[in-house]
């Protein structure tokens, strides 16, 4: 598989199965979609006639419509199923409803789901295409290929470059897919936390371990901050967050004392003043509308190459 | 009547309204967009510039899913009115809703309510066409044409085929269309439940009654198993299903006893262990998920077919 | 600006920022899109390759639709975002939304907002077109629009026309935008409502203020019947949906007393029975669905300004 030149897998489940070419691939494919975002008529024939079904069992604005939006952009007609208003309630398994929408002709699912594992699961109960948008605590593939698409356009490379992933580590697929991503391209990956938000297997992984957030800017050429999530109590939520900001929220004085170009990146939606100031959000370094924008550029790659992998036959299933 | 070769009815409301030259003009018809949907482009230009408005008032992913694609793989431009989401809340009526539809120069209605007769007084009200996706206990004349369609491809013909339902017949729009239609084409309908879940006037709409399932599938060419709904406290709930599943359910037991190629249908989404088994479904025999695909095929005819009577100004109401 | 030929701003947030100029430009530009939906196939390729995303805080099935279909007949991809059933929910502002749906490529927010300002305060953050579906208390202006068509379709002019707006005031966007539109064009606006529902302020908006509803229909070439919201507590608000009725309620009665070709419009969904009598609801000097009809043209109109104000890059803040 070393010298891949395209894509011949059924599914795109998470960036632990993919190897460093294919990785390549889709950053590579992603660069030329880039540039149709960019024209008048942002607008390509490739997925005509084809249909791209949105299955999402978790609320999420941000991904639905990134991927609603590439797809229309690829000429696909988009199908949105989102399963709290939905028969889905009604009982009918994940995989019957993935066979259902295989009947229905549908070229490629995207699943969010909040259970690990439920994107694979799925994939090997239906013979098309599944990409795995968010499942669990497991992968969240097309966002750590965004990142990595932001960080090498920026940086020019991810060979060597150190990145910092802050936050909420243990229940984080961004954090973990980035990890799998980033090193197989040979970035070096520190985590950052409180003890009780890094998962066991973190370092096995191929990440470092830092509780420390001074230790994590420091030499890192970017930071990924992640979102933080609390009580919905808002008055037991309040000394939380505050404590949280203080230790670890992502403040332009922490910044003075980084790299003077440390990119700043955040998969949003943001939490101004919780893991990151509302200056910082803002400033020059920050390139999270930068993520937003390739966010479609890599999913019109992902939707383009899943689409071809099925026409040229080519499909075997990675797990 | 007895030699149309075209519809020209503004709507379609029900199969019990439908000549058996109608019926077979809608199952031919979706032969030929059946092809369609196994081609790599699967789409055509029939309804460009049409505009498809799905008014669901009953959530349905399933019917409205189908419904939209169908519209989509013609070309059509698609809104979805979900009425739990919409101002239709702020007390809007039935009519006042379908008239504001038509004002926006809609050219079809694909309506799902929960009142019996909706579908047809909002046709009564409009001028553009009204498609009923389920109204009530009353029809659900897509469904009973795909369940024809599919039962014609099976078997190659409906005239003197023995086809048992097997479920809440009283409750079923389903069964109700099954029974005018298969009817009107010859077949011989066999309906098979408790007392309580058999309506009154059921014989007079040329259907047998069972309540022996044992009786029901012997010699029926197909068995069309409905969905079973119980109370949604599940303690309460399940002896209940436990006690149906002995007495109705679809098992292998059951099929052994049965023709050897009887046909196993099921208008989804199945209950695995309620009324039909987990192999049962799954099983050879199961035509359930083509169902799902010559819904499809069935549902561009009829969008297709009304669209044309509508240009062809031939509108005439059935009611 | 006097001699304005062509739309140059980025945004529209109200009628009280525009010149009578660029009204009749709105006007004008809808008369030839009125024409596109008139045909057998209502589709323009205008905005092909744009997207168009319907930015909801509100509910609102009537203007989403209406911009949907306006939007999709332009050859536009259309986003729906609700915000109740979306990640807006865990806390992002509007003006991160926003700088999202930027950063998306999107080309046209359209947005409706529970707050007044929501759309300018949004304009002035982002750098694409911002359209304001209905922000608070403040501005409907594209109903408005509609309005001003419709009036014009039917009277041949707005210079010198009476118009009555009657219901509550106080709380109406709509009846702002009519009263900026209206006045700017020439034209008599009376508000008529039971006192408390009359805000302080609109003489100085240019309207002349009654309590009287057979003072406000003498002379009026046009009553503009406002929907009437009472207490959800349907016990509590029938006594007081009747005494409106009584007081001010658009009746037979109350028509024959004014001029006999007035013209009574409704921004809808109409309430049957409270501010309206269903008899004048569906009375031949009745333009309720027109004005629906008319809205499709209107907002073509505006989608298509807004985007050719962006190709040929004249944007210009109008706050």
């Amino acid at each position: 598989m070393a010298e891949t030149q395209v894509w011949n897998k059924k599914d795109l489940l998470g960036l632990e199965y993919l190897s460093k070419e294919e990785i390549e691939l889709f950053l590579n494919t992603a660069d030329s979609f880039k540039e149709v975002t960019t024209r008048e008529i942002k607008k390509v024939p490739a997925l005509r006639g084809k249909t791209v079904v949105n299955l999402f069992y978790e609320p999420s604005t941000r991904t639905r419509v990134s991927f609603e939006l590439a797809a229309k952009r690829l000429s696909a007609d988009v199908i949105n199923i989102a399963v709290e208003t939905s028969s889905v309630k009604k009982g009918e398994t994940l995989i019957d409803t993935g066979r259902n929408i295989e009947a229905l002709k549908a070229d490629i699912i995207v699943v969010r789901h909040n259970s690990s594992g439920a994107a694979m699961m799925l994939a090997q109960h239906v013979n098309i295409s599944v990409v795995n948008a968010g499942d669990g605590w497991h992968e969240h593939p097309t966002q750590a290929l965004l990142d990595m698409f932001t960080l090498k356009e920026k940086l020019g490379r991810l060979e060597g470059i150190r990145v910092s992933i802050v936050g909420d580590i243990a229940h984080s697929r961004v954090a973990r897919s980035n990890i799998w991503g980033l090193t197989k391209l040979g970035a070096k990956v520190t985590v950052c936390a409180p003890k009780i938000l890094i998962p066991p297997g973190i370092e096995e992984m191929g990440a470092s371990v830092t509780h420390n957030i001074d230790e994590a800017l420091t030499d890192a050429d970017a930071v990924n901050v992640l979102r933080m999530q609390f009580e919905r109590d808002e008055a037991d939520a309040f000394p939380k967050q505050l404590e949280y900001f203080k230790k670890f929220g992502i403040t332009q004085e922490r910044l003075a004392k980084a790299k003077k170009d440390l990119i700043v990146m955040h998969p949003g939606p943001i939490n101004r003043g919780i893991e990151i100031s509302s200056e910082v959000a803002d400033c020059p370094q920050s390139v999270i509308l930068e993520q937003v924008t390739n966010g479609i550029a890599v999913r019109m790659a992902v939707l383009f190459l899943e689409s071809q992998a099925r026409d040229t036959g080519k499909n075997e299933n990675p797990s």
